[in-house]
């Protein structure tokens, strides 16, 4: 069996009587009930989803980047040269990113893997060599993957996920770099959420009305394409309007549920992954938990197909895994109040008068 | 010179200058221009205050909970019995509290202080002893302090925050605890902001329609006789509507930013804190940050009148802290890619192409 469609055969549900004990518990913390406000079900999913409570600390949370290159690029739906991607790779590999910068200050490792980048990055060392190949085809006139080249990059994701979680991490955190990849992403949104492109297209990293109306045209056009093709699997969807790192990702997500570990989402490009790996696999998005709002109309469109509340809402739209890794300390807050915090018994504290 | 207006008197405002050079210095780092939203702002904002570009980190964070008692207590507004004022001042004593286990997440110190709790705690050990009297006078029917006891209170909070300061602290993060405090914060709020008692009085820490409609009625009250005083001095308003705890976290405010020390600010309490702070020494809000959006809504009405965006907003309603220090990750984080990140040049990292 493929990597990836072994974590997904893996997967199991999530525990609900691990999330009940931990609704418990929190009634019995010195506090007033309901007063950690969306902490206190954070801590009940971290319950259920590591089938124990208190939850294990999601502490050695470990974030990978994955990185590639998309042929929609040639469309013009992007301020960057695609050259950027390649550019960013490096700094990404000699700690000058953003993600970084944010991993540092928490102790988290970074992985960089090249599933797809558009150029030869055989000469940085310091990150993970996966290339599928030199970036997608162009999604608004042909699939922008093969099956098997999405089946490759799902076992890449699926592979790092394990690899991580094999050396200690206690929660996994998703990045990703790829000039234009707001554009496969909205694509595969529109698809899985069933909604119309003009619904889930944003300005990415930055452009004017007139290419945003271009952008939307191209994902308009891409859905058209592929809707055409009449073959509704999701892994034709992710091989049709996706990207190699998104497909990675799917993977990453997939295995790190297979791992009962949570799974950090950043903004847009995890929030479009992760639905794909909701379709590939059902049950994964009770893993997951969401960093933050993005910008992006079509992140908070595909959280509410999800399912998930975003924990910050700061108006980011970076990606490379920054959303998730600004959350990564609220994670913890929320194992660390069920594991330590004092019960009105012990700690003698009266309760409240109820009338 | 009273220790809290020497520290008044030595407030300088923020510098602009080094604001500017933040922003000029983001539009460097290798990220789209604005991409990280929120924290942007207020990485200038942390430079005005150091007055400098970049901005120190804001490491060696240092809580300190006020905790205090209200006469008002008398009149039903709260369902916990006044006596869990004191028993939480023991747990917090004990690290048991939520403060305690989201501070030693983050290396934070936590320094309790008693400013007027209504029991002797003489006995406890680990806290900083510094009652003004037993608890506050009930501001229904009469001024909650004397204006001696409210600059006593005062001075408590701006001698804790210059010795954190002394001692290292590159944050200062304000806590409180006092069972019916929400009431003295509505009625502060209210009075600073120029708004009904309808509009800032909510459900604290968990009371029905009928203790609602209750404690609107004692807030519209205190604030009638509070008026009929002619007496619109901010110091007056302090002592005749608020709380020990308040006032000594209005004194600790305008101390941190005495020192040019980011004070972070936790919910409705610390807002109503920091209109008092304000109007007291304008210019301290400049100094301060919203850790996060209580769920009471007078505190949106206070950081709309502070001019302040918050940085959370997860239905916190504990106090203590909990949100301040649930938000100095992302304070951290703010001032650490300002320090660290790479510039375009730096990374040889091309920039967007402008049409």
């Amino acid at each position: 069996m493929r990597p990836w469609a072994d974590a997904a055969a893996r997967l199991v549900a999530v525990d609900g009587a691990a999330a009940e004990a931990a609704r418990l518990l929190h009634a019995r913390l010195t506090k007033p009930a309901g007063s950690l406000g969306d902490l206190e079900e954070l801590g009940a999913r971290l319950s259920a989803m590591a089938g124990t409570c208190p939850p294990p600390l999601p502490s050695s949370g470990a974030a990978a980047v994955f990185a590639g290159d998309h042929g929609v690029h040639a469309q013009g739906v992007s301020p960057w040269p695609q050259a950027v991607t390649a550019q960013m790779v490096a700094n990404l590999a000699n700690g000058g990113a953003a993600i970084n910068v944010l991993a540092r200050q928490l102790g988290v490792d970074v992985t960089v893997v090249d599933v797809g980048v558009a150029a030869d990055l055989s000469g940085i060392e310091g990150i993970v060599h996966e290339k599928v190949r030199r970036g997608t085809r162009d999604l608004s006139v042909e699939p922008a993957m093969t099956i098997e080249e999405a089946e490759a990059a799902l076992d890449v994701g699926a592979r790092v996920a394990g690899e991580l979680v094999d050396g200690g991490a206690g929660a996994l955190l998703t990045g990703d770099m790829g000039i234009a990849n707001t554009t496969p992403a909205a694509a595969l949104i529109a698809w899985f959420a069933g909604r119309a492109a003009r619904d889930v297209t944003g300005r990415g990293t930055g452009i004017d009305d007139e290419v945003l109306g271009k952008k939307i045209g191209v994902v308009d056009g891409a859905l058209a394409r592929h809707r055409s093709r009449n073959d509704a699997t999701p892994l034709a969807a992710l091989a049709g309007l996706g990207g190699l790192e998104i497909a990675a990702l799917a993977g990453f997500i997939i295995g790190g549920a297979a791992a009962r570990r949570p799974v950090v989402l950043d903004g847009l490009i995890a929030d479009a992954a992760a639905l794909a790996a909701s379709e590939l696999a059902p049950g994964t998005s009770a893993y997951c938990v969401a960093g933050h709002r993005s910008a992006e109309p079509g992140a908070s469109v595909a959280l509410e197909h999800l399912g998930l509340v975003p924990l910050l809402d700061l108006g980011l739209r970076l990606g490379e895994g920054t959303g998730a890794c600004l959350a990564l300390p609220l994670v913890e807050a929320a194992a660390r109040v069920l594991r330590e915090m004092a019960t009105f018994d012990a700690a003698g504290v009266a309760g409240r008068v109820e009338r």
